[in-house]
């Protein structure tokens, strides 16, 4: 089969599922709404990075062909996407017309939501709880007829997770957890969920996800890929840009100081320091990182409820040109987090469905892009990876896919 | 004779010649006691472009072995490079000390510098005018025993200089200026001279410069090269970095304003409307050319005397993300413009002098990382811009110069 | 009559009319829904400056006993009051719910809206259009059986009027307007016409309106109060704060630039630079002023539509401390105009009213809190400012009203 | 003694001492170099309030009456008020020729300075350190023949300091200090030796200083006043004035979040969380206290060393206006702390000097305008407090002082 403009045809009759972890939060609504209104050209594209120039589109799943469900647990249970749809739309973040007119799809994605674990450990044998929800990801496989499923944790934030004996190997990891050892945190366990059911697996979350070796022996052992993590999408997006600006002008940065304001669910669990420190630890490095050399880069998260939906960004830069001269760029970034990260959401679970087509397995560095904290590559210059990523989907759009 | 990393041969021995146009303004000023402290291991590298890696240090020149000299005409005529260096320290531009230790460069600088042109024109025949210019810049070349000269503009902005029949090709030109009619302004004068002078030209200005048929025809004919135009030093600086953020992640730029504030020669000169309309053209459709649509961007450029040397620009972005969302990113940049300006001044007679030194002549769109209005191409992202101008240093870095 | 802390009995059983100049624009709109809102106890006092403590609330009508009308052309005079209600329920400028709460409250004051007169003149005869205007008000007074009246002028600002020998006094406009002479621009003419009614008048704008030597005849005749000009809501708001903080602490500044953006159809109108010369007057010479010794102060207003509701105003101010020390503040703020003009528009509607029922007449200037160019009063320190109306509220509330 | 606005005899031909704790630090050398420029008229008087217009000079000090000296240690003891100042220089608080200029009077200064008491305390009885300290003031007052000394705490910032029984009253604080207990932190040993000597104390810190029973008690029972604490130089100044603005206008302030970057020796003390502390108790509860309910407003305070001698301070206030509708305010305050606090310094100074010459003694609350949490007064509101001290001015110019 010739790779060609044409529509690939594995993609043209199939319908391809996104399992969303947190599904009932303010990024899934938004993009299972989003879908939605693409599906009925209710709104248009903006947002979706593979819908720009240079993505081919024929190698990719059409937005129109996913189909939404996914665990909720603590809060989210109790609630409706269509009451959350509602909510955003008050706070700005959907058009006001928008839950009414896709009150259909969104209680038809409601129906494949499913309970899920919360952050500590019930009654549940944890072998059991890794079954029940590899079966429920199986399950929305199974009977909505899906080719392909991809896991995408939008949760959130859990406390750093130290690495332990058991994680070490996949063998260690299933004996402690077949003798009743509680040892993996809720994020792990989605993964783990995802690899054993067969599916791919997007960690837009800086919790531990899959980054544990044992749960790399499962991907590769199931000949499936990962990604993440932590979805880049307003503060950490700009100094993927500036700070690649001032190496390459020579300017010296000496400090990049950083306030974060954000209301809603998120900003509430970041009130939590031990969450907050996970958030942090991803952010932090980045400047150093990008610059080459240590930067003191004091960096705040703050709750502040009033704000809602919006996260305000304050950063101040210092820095040094010739001979010295010491000048500063200071920038106010005001987004709605929700509406950043929910076409990143729909463009990683095309990426993924494709990769997977493809049969690539493991982790998939050409995806750092998206991620505040890419996995398997120290690249964090946004220019390059937009390179990366845009020649990735180039080598699956001139190459067929492998049947799955 | 194989390219190595080893110095090339023809940069070891020799001394290159930089001629300012504006040669005791700040920049300028700034540009020759950063040369002089470089020489001096006063200062390090910081802001040099060229000494970022990936710059082939053997296929250029090094700083050390820039020689200066210049035209100066009106206010500027009657200070003295050590006056004006003294100035700069006081307003945070050079380090307090800085101007007392280069003392002997600087009085070494000030004795190449001659009386220029002024905006008008003076009783001199225009072909006498043209005819001295370019006598004063080969008698630098020959009483300095300079291998190359670079011509660089740096004086204040003209008004737009509106296109003329004259201009439309050299014998047109040659018949007017020789029947003694006044059509060139200052700035093309400079670039007639170097061209006339067999030397490579830089428009670091938004002037017209060389930016007439008649002259690309006689530096065609007399083998030199040129590049410009306005150099990126603040604001234009981040919307090229930023425009592309918006660009790659599909978010629609609804409206982009601008206002700068500067104090100094530069922000009296653009205080004046006429003066204003250059820059502003400039500076204005980068964004829409960018971005690839139409957009929003009312900019302002205000003088504020007491803000001396510093230039203060503040950008508002209103962009709208996926289904609509409103949203917006500000920042406000502070930067000492001699100090942004003065490096990349450096960087260009590097590059210039290696360009000549390889035969190449025209215009060099290679060079648009440097300027807001980049001659002979379209490219304004930063990022490709880097690219461009590194390769063209890798590829005179892996090829033998011509002999000069 | 002795005055009580309970409620003046003159405002316990009357109502008070509201004529509005540009009754259907996005201000207007706020407040007559706004007033409904109270009304209905749909929305609390916030923003509404007569219901801070020191206010003495029996000394003013309730806002609940406001009836509004109004005169409207152009663009406004094809809409409703509903409609554009909901234009700015979906613009965040009013609760999402409450256009539909209180429809028959807009439908109400929609009856009362009748068409004015546009910028230009007509075919009708000056007399007569002054004629026309005056009975009107006149009618809205009688046919809902008014109290009193004040007439509000909220319509788009106009170029500025420069003053003319027909102005000098009542005699000379009267007889030039018999003569058929089109003197008097708009405002100048809603002034007329409230005057002649017996009704004072308020100038929210930066046109002249009541500010021409015989309309001050005219109202001094009449006894009627008025004040203006220029509803202070934003960007001149902070800087009748923070210039007296400057002078307070003895701090000199040096520049004062601002940059406001703004969208809507004040934005447009404003973008013409004919109108905005007067909004720039109003606005440009006010932090002298304050400082009492002249600072650069360049300052633009820029259309820019896709702002909507919003405007929003940078400001940089460079200051100088102890031994000439260089400091600086800026500052953004973002603001719904017509959010913050509708509870000023009420708080003078009740002030106008009471003042009126004391038998005061002509300039009110204790009123200048409300305004960017105060009449009769070079006070523009807000908190000085703000003893000033609370001072003459308190006066109005301890002393007995004439019959009216 | 009629009062006239003639010189008061009593400060026609007297010196007056200003003791300052942390002597050669940034603000107390900027004080002492600022004293000494308008002394030889090199300075205007820009920065200090009491030369405002309203204050009556010739009831306050001449500041070239001012003879200063004072306690120093730590770091500040190994290094000389002109090292300090030249310093400053560099950094931009102060001119750069200023130092040379006034060599003489810093070295005069210089000789008045201390060893004073480090944090901690060390072999000597506590008696005698208090002793010793007192005496300390005693001799500086004798020898240099001054009519009366002002004691001022510019000292780093401490740990809070809880309260304890030994605070109760002066008997248990003299009893615990006998028996070798050491009780009083350090600002506290230095208030009670200004008051063991009979001189007036200021504490222009968030240290507790005179804040305890047992001090309040020895200042009553010595007669002199005491002022304080934490002098107001920058954002909270600008919350002062700010949040008046939003009370006054009704505007509900939803949340009011902070930043502060500071480099130098301020900020180094800072860093430490324990020390920060006490500053974030002084500048938390404003907001809430000028506005009258609880406001959101988390704040931080981060050392970022290459800031130097600049202070820059974020706030995001948002906030709701009629019907509710959300908008914001931002502000960048950069400020050169010293330059901001030293004329403050020489203004409480004159102030206390006359106020102690008129027999004032303990709390001054009509200073609050100085401080961030002043002392005995709710008044937070500057335009309040500048009438206070003003007022407080005029009194001491209308009525002849005691005999000292």
């Amino acid at each position: 089969m010739a790779p060609s403009q044409s529509v690939d045809p594995k993609f043209a009759d199939h319908r391809y599922g996104v399992w969303l972890i947190g599904a009932r939060g303010s990024v899934a609504t938004t993009a299972i709404a989003g879908a939605a209104a693409l599906r009925h050209t209710l709104a248009d594209d903006t947002g979706l990075v593979t819908r720009t120039p240079g993505f081919p589109q024929h190698a990719l799943p059409d937005v129109a062909r996913l189909v939404f469900g996914g665990h909720e647990h603590g809060a989210g249970a109790g609630t409706t996407l269509t009451k959350r749809a509602e909510h955003l739309a008050r706070a700005g973040v959907l058009p006001p017309d928008l839950p009414a007119a896709i009150r259909a799809d969104l209680e038809d994605a409601d129906a494949n939501i499913v309970d899920g674990v919360a952050r500590g450990h019930g009654q549940e044998h944890p072998s059991d709880g890794l079954d029940r929800l590899r079966d429920d990801i199986g399950r929305f496989a199974r009977e909505r007829g899906l080719r392909d499923v991809v896991v995408i944790n939008l949760a959130s934030t859990e406390p750093p997770t130290p690495q332990r004996p058991e994680f070490a190997s996949l063998d260690a990891l299933t004996a402690a957890t077949r003798s009743g050892a509680h040892v993996l945190p809720a994020s792990a366990r989605y993964a783990h969920a995802a690899f054993s059911a067969g599916f791919g697996y997007v960690n837009f979350t800086p919790s531990v996800g899959a980054g544990i070796p044992a749960l790399a022996e499962l991907a590769a052992r199931n000949h499936v890929p990962y990604a993440g993590s932590d979805g880049k999408t307003g503060e950490t997006l700009l100094k993927s840009v500036l700070a690649p600006m001032f190496a390459s002008r020579h300017l010296r940065v000496r400090s990049w100081s950083g306030t974060n304001l954000l209301g809603g669910g998120d900003g509430a669990s970041l009130a939590d320091p031990e969450t907050a420190a996970s958030k942090l630890a991803s952010k932090g490095g980045l400047v150093s990182s990008l610059l080459g050399y240590p930067v003191d880069a004091p960096l705040h998260i703050d709750h502040v409820a009033d704000l809602g939906e919006w996260k305000t960004a304050w950063d101040h830069i210092s820095f040094a040109g010739f001979l010295g001269a010491s000048m500063s760029l200071q920038f106010t970034w005001q987004g709605l987090d929700s509406a950043l990260a929910a076409p990143l959401v729909l463009d990683l679970a095309r990426l993924m469905v494709a990769a997977n087509a493809h049969g690539r397995s493991g982790p998939v560095p050409e995806l750092a892009y998206f991620f505040k904290d890419p996995i398997d590559t120290s690249v964090h210059d946004l220019a390059t990876q937009a390179t990366m990523v845009r020649q990735f989907a180039e080598r699956l759009g001139s190459t067929p896919g492998r049947a799955r």
